[in-house]
């Protein structure tokens, strides 16, 4: 499987000279990533695509390769995966559709055989391809103009859907989450999702791993080895086709048998796994997992600079089953000497509208001092006129110097967009509403107590 | 009422040279907006601030005026609210903290009889300020560098805190979302939530009533005025406070008795009002509610070029109680016609990712064209490479061409935006996630439904 991530030589099978087709996509986005290695094209009308040699059969490479992708019309598909396993190149991309999500069972069997004949590890077919952001290995066959590469980081991501795949990753990169693997695996023929839980569990660049499944091949492994790679690292997962409309779009898509969703659910806790409801739940859980501290426990202390974001947030502790903490009463007493009378020294402790950088400073280290409180909830709003950008810097200060987690909360334009991204990239997870925070607090003291 | 927003004349009590004073904000921003009319100053060490002619006094005023904003220190706001009394001001905002939200009763009660003495209409103490998106009477002590002002619309905000509102102003500014008027009402010592849900429901630039209510002055008038309101326009409502954690924080905040949620939630419910249960519903709802036409039925079709977004949507719809609907097969046979054999021409329909522009604009004319459609989903995602930046034109056309509501969906990064935005100020309600989109859908088929 590493090959498939850390490959030093690649060959582009179909590639072709029209910008708009898959074939050429895929080579350039090896061109222009941080890919180190050797670079192959296969097209018998041309001599060089983008400047690299092209060659008129996979027979015809001057040498082995490590990856193969493989983006050529159905019909040669097959005979393209025969040359490979004679070449003897053993790990395959299948980027062409048109198998057994369109009914074509005869040559996903076929594939099958030849994956057997020649022990060949094969991705796909129909998939959008994978992404390794540390090597550049990148076969994805998007343009980076649409679609952003995120920063290196610690998340993994599987998923059967290309299209949930791409827009999660380009949101990724938005963010400025950090994402360490991605494979598109669509119709799982050979290599599963089993297959890719088991590799990332021992994926050393991998911290997180987020899963978004139609439908599993085989339930009892992928039980067995979620429930084994869970006890290592988080596996966050997302079910497509949990209701009868959805498992039936499901088997058209990638020809998935969906399965019922209590019998997923129940399944995925009893293995250690985190289960998001939706995209929104898959993104926000993993990189909270990647990034947050352990917590000792459920005590939280909300820090906030507007009155009502305190209360929805103490809203939301409660109905997440979480504590307010109450802080202890020296630090309480140290904190009305410093801080103007206005200011409710509570939980939450109100800053108020006024709220200055150093205020935000006193406060952060004076509760995450307090043994009381297990984890911190900063509300920052910078609409407000005499918070100065350097409350980041104060912010940063905070988290390096504690082990308890520390979350922030800020809702905005783009003024707030900029600091947010900021804080979010130094390895703090920010969130643009107390709701979600709360609830990405609860899934990870949840996460570190289902022991 | 009306002149809170309409004002023809303003003075600001307390206007200040230093631009870090609430004093000096507010004078700024009423300058930097739209607003047409007079302004005066009230500060007795100058002689003129940011070019206005400054008064010793309110007794000073050259004439009288629409509208006083005070933001003077707390001990000085009463005798101020007497001048604007003696002077005839009748509509006066009261920016100033340090009233009932800190104990201090006395004040609010005096406040009270001034008003009565004078027959005053009086918002606040302890707000943000409001803004008539129109007329620019901007009185928002918050900066615009840091604080966005959305567009024109019709979506009109009542809000209890100021914080809550100031942050969601600068999001719907980021977004695209329109605004009619925002009123930040804190202690609600004289106007209250009931006041402003009666004027904002007679008010013609107002579509739809935002409101986050932390506690209700008069239970049973704001019982009647939502629900004569709510025939009306729309009432999106959200509760901070409805933990017995958050109802204690509410009571240092405003001085408000939250009271218990399944109290409020079955009353509003009863008078006719849209319930959100955290800020996300409360914009998605709102807009959802300002933007979108009448559907006819529960029936929805779904559009991608996604297969697992399409997958996502149907869950979606089918755990919302709507219906997937099933095309008349006139129009599914006339689409096989003109579409490419792999696209699944079903719901969801998958044009899958090499489709094009035409492609979507044929699949959009025959769903909306099929009477078997209530509503539509459609899912665009930008990253794949046929889709051409004119496939927002095709979609606007659609949509201006259809009576009936049409969505959109789409998850990614700037390139995404730039499309997205484009089509959200069009008057299109646009999402990020299909659970959202699908979730807002909801609530406009049971806005309709609920009589």
């Amino acid at each position: 499987m590493e090959l498939f991530f850390k490959a030093r030589s690649v060959v582009v099978i179909g590639a072709s000279r029209n910008p708009s087709k898959v074939g050429h996509v895929i080579l350039k986005n090896l061109l222009e990533s941080c890919f180190q290695g050797k670079l192959f094209a296969v097209n018998p009308h041309a001599s060089s695509i983008l400047n690299v040699a092209c060659y008129v059969s996979v027979a015809h490479l001057p040498q082995k390769v490590d990856l193969a992708v493989i983006a050529v019309p159905v019909v040669e598909a097959l005979r393209v995966v025969e040359d490979c396993g004679k070449k003897n190149i053993k790990h395959i991309i299948i980027v062409t559709a048109g198998f057994g999500e369109l009914g074509n069972h005869d040559d996903e069997i076929r594939l099958q055989v030849l994956a057997k004949k020649y022990n060949l590890e094969v991705i796909g077919p129909n998939v959008l391809g994978t992404l390794d952001v540390y090597s550049g290995v990148d076969t994805l066959f998007l343009p980076r103009l649409r679609l952003n590469r995120p920063k290196p980081g610690g998340i993994s991501f599987a998923c059967q859907s290309g299209a949930v795949g791409s827009a999660m990753l380009d949101l990724m990169a938005k963010e400025g989450y950090g994402c360490a693997k991605f494979i598109s695996y669509g119709n799982a023929t050979i290599v599963d999702e089993s297959d890719l839980v088991e590799y990332l569990g021992d994926d050393k660049e991998t911290k997180v791993i987020c899963l978004y499944v139609e439908g599993v091949k085989n339930g009892r492994r992928f039980f067995d080895v979620c429930k084994r790679v869970s006890r290592k690292k988080p596996i966050v997962f997302l079910k497509g086709g949990v209701t009868a409309a959805g498992g039936k779009a499901a088997i058209s898509h990638t020809a998935a048998l969906a399965g019922s969703v209590e019998v997923y659910k129940a399944a995925m806790l009893q293995a250690g796994v985190v289960w998001a409801d939706n995209l929104e739940d898959l993104f926000d859980f993993a990189r909270v997992l990647e990034k947050a501290k352990k917590p000792l426990g459920r005590k939280v202390q909300v820090i906030t600079n507007g009155g009502g974001y305190g209360i929805l947030s103490a809203d939301a502790v409660e109905l997440n089953k979480l504590v307010l903490t109450s802080l202890q009463s020296r630090t309480v007493d140290s904190l009305k000497k410093v801080l103007p009378p206005l200011v409710v020294v509570s939980n939450p402790m109100d800053l108020i509208g006024d709220a200055t950088t150093e205020r935000y400073r006193v406060a952060m280290d004076a509760c995450l001092s307090d043994k009381q409180v297990d984890m911190l909830l900063v509300i920052l709003l910078y609409q407000t006129p005499l918070i100065t950008s350097d409350v980041v810097d104060v912010v940063k200060e905070a988290f390096t110097n504690t082990k308890k987690p520390l979350f922030v909360v800020s809702t905005g334009g783009e003024f707030t967009d900029v600091h947010k991204r900021n804080l979010e990239e130094f390895g703090i997870p920010c969130f643009s509403l107390p709701e979600r925070a709360v609830k990405a607090m609860k899934i990870l003291v949840d996460y570190y107590n289902k022991d």
